[in-house]
């Protein structure tokens, strides 16, 4: 007896082998696929229809700040120094590590609505943030973000934190939980800590996650410290040497795009982020051109300001497209890729393709609404019409997160009324 | 006895002399605005109580073909000639005037779906687009779609039609449809019949609607044929001298700007639609400082590909910000100006604004959805975190056509439903 069984969808697989299946059935047993095709002889506890709908592997968000999203909307428009350094920082020093508990689990909350199965994370307090996933059933690749400008005493703490973190929370909440280290930038960490960083990331066989050339600044601080740019910087360290999740990589030359491939850097592209605070824009085609595995971030919500994927899938292709002014470039079915293969590569995790032994991490999106008729191609849909509200259910590691546009993992309401209450706490301690 | 009362709202009058109202009361009566302010003496037939949500005046779409509606998906990803040479053209050549009626019924259905009031449209079978309009209870300014490629006999023609439809239309659907001429560009138009139109326009005492400067291969024809470019062709025949709703507008140079200023031109902003094209992008910021009235609209569906006036505020003000690497351009306040104020502006109607004696065209927007949670400034969630979809309700002309979430003026799935059978119908008719 299986546990889940979903018929009559329009299947988008992922899996190049597969394409698309018309009137499809997925099996799930035990969190994975363990069949998927037209037809199936298995019975299981719990029946889906998803006529009119489109069954497709769950985005996955590489690049998160989910305690930010406490900051929604809190400070816009503004120059990124003036932003960072009068509003951002000022909050976050009034930040508790309840405020990120009850910022994270609105995340998780928004992503599960939205049709986001997995994401990568960092931020403080990410104890609290593995609380909130584990909680919510979303799975997440999760770091302490990590920043010493050259202070060797505050290089060693937050190592000591970075490697507490990884230790006690890889592998947590049935596998759903990863960890990555996460320094935060070239231009935020010293050389030494960097190197230092590195290598207990291999020594405990995790993953890197750190930003890199999201603005000009740091290109021009790092060419003034460094006498070049931070790829060339990362490459005379080896850092590039070890699995990588680079964010941004907004400002690159054609030869660092040449490196980012060769090493197979997994390069997070946030669009919506990008153009907010006027960074610039991530050379999206080149990269892919060169081979590189490009997916996609939203990056917090207090420069997004919400973390629906589908957005910056759409944003991702309009951009490509008028900024190289070639209206063929990133084409709906490679940013669906981004999205989902691209991006679960990118996470090391076993998803983002519906194929018979991977993770039963899938959604599906209800089709039958005005703004998604008539359907010439579903793929042009998800990513030039549709938006994470047309999700109707969410599952990962073979849980049911949402059915009919319910959330079942978390009592919705209350994860509202928390993080409202937090919010407001926050603006009168700023305010004292 | 009033008709409608709304209480207990966040009030987004977008009236320079009132602010924002917080629990805010509004007073419908006969299709206007006969009160606003935080409470009323007056009582009425219908309650609507809008605690926890943001009543702001409906958006305003200036630029759309909304028949195209049943052309969403249909071709993406491709180079605008190839584009609508070998895909949209012949599938235009194809549609029946029931067609465009089922594909405006849709598009009409979304727009209420999505907090649209008002839309100016330019397409053919003009006449069934107006019944669409009539019966979804919704405002539109529109045109007839006029092109003679030079052909004198075309012209007369098409000048013929234009103007039947002028004398018939306007005013009907209780004034809710307004009409305007639009001879479609001025690379697609000759010099002598742009002149015509004008004078008949000028004549009937309508308005222009015409696309301008929408790719730089307007602007190379233009200058190979008549040393100029269109804004100065236009200004030579003086088509500027009377009220003209000119869309696209991407490939100005300075003294374009000064010109468009200077007469006062409504220039519809299409970010979206520019961005999938691949077109270009229109100078919104110096336009806005030069003291033109910029507004927006998200063009047809088969380049967009919805009618989601929220995406196109968004997408305006992270293209304007990221174009120009400056943050600070475009903030949310002054694009829902763009959507409101100006829209009306450049529609000639008497909304964008809720005020005493203005039309009762509003929505309500529901804030209680975690991804617009927390808030801390209600303009910046509505445009950088917002969609179409959290709009509750839709008034038009004192009427409710949405309430809760259900359209109230039209059969929702009968018009999906006939959206879908004409696309099929279309499809085979264009394979045989």
């Amino acid at each position: 007896m299986a546990d889940i069984i979903i018929k009559n969808a329009y299947i988008l697989t992922m899996d190049p082998d597969a394409g698309d299946i018309e009137n499809g059935v997925v099996v799930i047993e035990n969190s994975t696929i363990k069949e998927i095709g037209t037809s199936t002889e298995c019975s299981a506890d719990k029946i889906i229809d998803a006529k009119g709908s489109v069954l497709m592997p769950g985005l996955v968000n590489t690049h998160c700040h989910a305690g930010m999203t406490i900051f929604r909307g809190y400070a816009d428009d503004m120059q990124l120094q003036d932003w960072l350094e009068n509003h951002i920082w000022p909050a976050e020093a009034k930040l508790t590590d309840e405020d990120i508990y009850a910022g994270t689990r609105l995340a998780c909350l928004e992503m599960i609505r939205s049709g986001t199965i997995a994401f990568a994370d960092m931020y403080i307090h990410e104890n609290r943030v593995a609380q909130a996933v584990d909680e919510a059933g979303i799975r997440a690749a999760l770091s302490y973000g990590m920043i010493d400008f050259g202070d060797k005493e505050k290089a060693d703490k937050e190592l000591e934190v970075g490697t507490a973190f990884v230790k006690e929370f890889n592998g947590k909440g049935d596998g759903r939980i990863t960890t990555m280290y996460g320094p935060h930038a070239p231009n935020t960490c010293s050389r030494d800590f960097l190197i230092r960083v590195k290598e207990q990331a291999v020594k405990d066989n995790v993953k890197l996650h750190i930003h890199v050339l999201e603005t000009e600044a740091e290109l021009n601080y790092m060419k003034e410290n460094f006498g070049m740019c931070s790829i060339h910087f990362l490459k005379g360290i080896d850092f590039w040497g070890t699995d990588v999740l680079a964010a941004h990589c907004v400002w690159l030359s054609d030869g660092d795009i040449k490196i980012l491939a060769e090493y197979g850097v997994n390069i997070s592209h946030n669009p919506i982020s990008n153009m907010k605070l006027a960074s610039g824009i991530c050379p999206v085609s080149k990269l892919i051109d060169a081979g590189a595995n490009v997916c996609l971030g939203t990056d917090g919500c207090a420069s997004n300001n919400n973390l629906d994927m589908f957005e910056e899938m759409r944003t991702a292709a309009l951009l490509q497209k008028v900024s190289t002014m070639d209206p063929t470039v990133l084409p709906a079915r490679k940013v669906l890729e981004m999205a989902t293969i691209n991006g679960a590569k990118a996470l090391g995790i076993n998803s983002g393709m519906l194929k018979e032994g991977y993770n039963a991490d899938m959604i599906i999106v209800d089709m039958n609404r005005a703004h998604l008729t008539p359907v010439y191609d579903v793929a042009s849909h998800l990513v030039y019409a549709a938006s994470g509200k047309d999700v109707s259910a969410t599952i990962v590691n073979g849980k049911v997160l949402m059915e009919d546009g319910k959330v079942l993992s978390m009592d919705e309401q209350e994860v509202i009324d928390i993080a409202v209450k937090s919010s407001k706490d926050l603006i009168s301690k700023i305010n004292n």
